[in-house]
């Protein structure tokens, strides 16, 4: 497991999963790397390449199981256990994101942070929303694994540095960071504005 | 303009906006390289490559006007004219996104799509909702360029196609399209689920 493995495979890991999501609801319990490839758009010997990585599973001839192959990927994302989650912004995103079924992921939003005094103690989807001034105190009581930041930019290292403070392992941000985190652990983004000037770039560069 | 640039450095014109959206709110005309590299905690030098793939601009010793910087960074990004944008899927997701200030961005939903009765004819923050019918006509009338899409994964390959026959340029998804689309054009996508699917990755790696 010591091998380094490129990221897009790991990204194509993810979408292993919504394949076998997907193919789960039709009943079925076997498939083949064709089944994934076809899915995903990329080739069969990819798909196999991809999994070679993590030793071997599936039966020559036969496919994978599908049950076996869904715990597997899980185990290598490290989402067979459910990760406990803080989120810090219950604006437009917030909102979307406590609503949204994380949970089947193995992601389960358990406290969201905001500084609105209307908001405080509400509860939205059953998460409860409490002052960003707890938020190290929440964190840690809590055992929060990871951090997702949906605040505006100005504050979001304030708000990535608390939750390192209070113990989180790894921080998804949809706002970009200013300057470094005082601890170095991993963080991923999402950002929206970026993605879509990207777009707009490839669009105009096709003409 | 036709040498190849490689999409981390498209990545980091998006973030040296967010920069200059954010210096230039203390009211500063001039910024250094330097600003930039801080404030995406990145080097000087890499700063200046980036930008060096699009000519000359910027004084030696100097530094950059920030009005000219961000014009300059807009026509490369092909957001210096506002970009008619169609959303389909007025859910969670599609309704944070209506909310969402991307008209600063250069981007303006004109129009959104679903299938649920009860949201056809409504406005959200003044954009109308849309029968997903009628989606390819209304791409094609109000000649959007962009389609955004945050529909449920089964239907989402059926809404690309149709926006591809409305005549969009391009496409953002949130969700994984299965098999690929009936014309090649400029695909994005942001996948929450995988996101934190590859930063659980992350931080079990680091143990």
């Amino acid at each position: 497991m010591r091998r380094r493995i490129p990221e897009a495979t790991i990204r194509r890991l993810t979408h292993y999963l919504r394949c076998i999501e997907f193919i789960k609801e039709t009943g079925a319990k076997i498939l083949q790397s064709r089944d994934l490839a076809t899915f995903c758009s990329i080739s069969d010997s990819l798909v196999r390449r991809d999994l070679s990585y993590f030793g071997e599973f599936g039966t020559k001839g036969v496919g994978y199981s599908i049950n076996d192959l869904e715990k597997h990927l899980k185990k290598i994302l490290g989402i067979n256990k459910i990760k406990k989650v803080g989120l810090a912004g219950v604006g437009n995103i917030g909102s979307a994101l406590l609503n949204f079924p994380l949970m089947k992921n193995g992601f389960h939003i358990v406290a969201a942070f905001d500084v609105k005094d209307e908001l405080i103690g509400k509860e939205i989807n059953g998460v409860k929303i409490y002052h960003e001034n707890d938020m190290i105190k929440v964190f840690r009581e809590k055992n929060l694994e990871i951090g997702i930041i949906a605040v505006p930019q100005h504050v979001a290292l304030d708000v990535a540095n608390k939750m390192i403070e209070g113990g989180t392992r790894g921080i998804l941000s949809f706002a970009l960071l200013q300057c470094p985190l005082s601890k170095k652990i991993p963080l991923r983004y999402i950002e929206i504005a970026a993605e879509l000037e990207i777009l707009s770039y490839e669009i105009e560069k096709e003409g």
